[in-house]
């Protein structure tokens, strides 16, 4: 790994539950020593990336990561986007809808919205990584994935993150081939117990996945009719949003909309 | 300058006209040999800060700022509270607002918000760098930032934007003077032609200038009332902001809000 690579991996050591980080968290969590840990930050607070805080002096992101975010979306128009595509795909559902996108081979949640439909709703944190073969998302992602990242992927151990989790590496071939065949993945109580989801792919220029459109529901709520009707509706938003930021279905997949 | 530094100053060079950039092009902006420039947009691509695109394989920003962006937006709300504040502003003025925030030495336009009330409005760019001596949200953030940074700034010589930009040192500095006797600050087409801005610095939890809120209104519609009226707008939008942001107005920050 080069210097800058390393410097930036420190980066990925923030995240929901930890906004704001000493040198001693960032050490441990790192596993590199603390005076290479102590000079990279310093790099990164001189470019503001991140900034110091508090009588602690703890590290937290800094404003720079804003002004790169509002060029990066300029650039590539998601989030305004997505967001009218989220909102009718809640209205329509009656359910909570999410975003998420793929970076090298990390999924994460960006953005979501809520439906006031019911009294219960499942709840999202963006910025908060998805599992790959335990959500619905990382599955619609990980079912149009090049052969070999699947191969390498399904080759680690692969965590349980409930005990309805399927980590049996034949068997979620099984379950991605299906997915690749409907142009749709599904999961039920495999990254959180009592929650079903349903997600499809979208596509960037070159038809590589860029990440996923999801709905998710209290599984007690789910029939069989719904489920028909949530797979429909989150395909034609995948699609829609494919083609709204300027993406591509490979030749394969299933396009066919709902009369 | 260390490695680390020297591949995110190539960010740098990405702005609201260069959204894309080869390498070329970034080699000729950053004045680096072009294998450097190679490598170190190899490190950068590696981890999702940047990303090629079409034939020509060209560079522009990645997805992984769009994860940073969103865990920052979680420790330092700024986007989701401003958006309110400037939404009230721009319904009391009838004019445009907006916000920038401080990195480093650099001031960054980051989110804006229009009035319907009239025919003709300031258009604003998002992610636009501003002149600190010649736009009002430059002045409000120069005139509450250390002696030290002013009188280096005022050393360099300043560019003149518009036949109206001040750019003699001691006349700025009375400018400044008087911002900070007023906590507002103010700009008539010294960036634009036909621009008239006043501006409010909003403070970071050390009492530091964390950016600027204005309202930016057509020259020609000016009145000393509408201008009076702005000021006194602006500046209890600042305050209200920097609360909401867990900041801290320096002790002579002049407070008192009109009846």
């Amino acid at each position: 790994m080069g210097t800058v690579a390393k410097a930036l991996s420190l980066l990925t050591h923030f995240n929901q539950t930890r906004l704001e980080m000493g040198l001693s968290d960032i050490t441990r969590a790192s596993g590199m020593n603390k005076a290479t840990v102590f000079r990279l930050m310093g790099e990164l607070q001189a470019c503001g990336f991140v900034e110091q805080v508090g009588n602690d002096r703890a590290y937290r992101l800094g404003p720079e990561v804003l002004r790169l975010a509002a060029l990066r979306e300029k650039a590539v128009p998601i989030l305004s986007v997505s967001r009218d595509v989220l909102k009718d795909l809640c209205d329509l559902t009656g359910e909570t809808s999410h975003l998420s996108i793929l970076r090298g081979r990390e999924l994460t949640s960006l953005i979501h919205e809520y439906s006031p439909r019911h009294a219960t709703r499942v709840m999202m944190e963006d910025a908060e990584v998805l599992s790959l073969h335990a959500t619905a998302s990382g599955l619609a992602v990980l079912a149009y994935s090049d052969a070999e990242f699947v191969d390498e992927f399904l080759a680690t151990p692969l965590v349980g993150h409930t005990k309805r989790t399927e980590t049996n590496p034949e068997k979620l071939r099984q379950v991605l081939s299906n997915a690749r065949a409907n142009g749709v993945a599904e999961s039920a109580n495999a990254f959180e117990l009592d929650v079903h989801s349903l997600a499809a792919p979208i596509f960037d220029a070159e038809q590589n996945p860029a990440g996923a459109i999801a709905v998710a529901a209290p599984a007690s709520r789910m029939t069989p009719q719904k489920r028909d009707r949530i797979a429909e509706a989150v395909k034609e938003a995948a699609l829609e949003l494919t083609q709204k930021i300027g993406g591509f279905c490979p030749a394969d997949y299933p396009q066919e909309r709902a009369a």
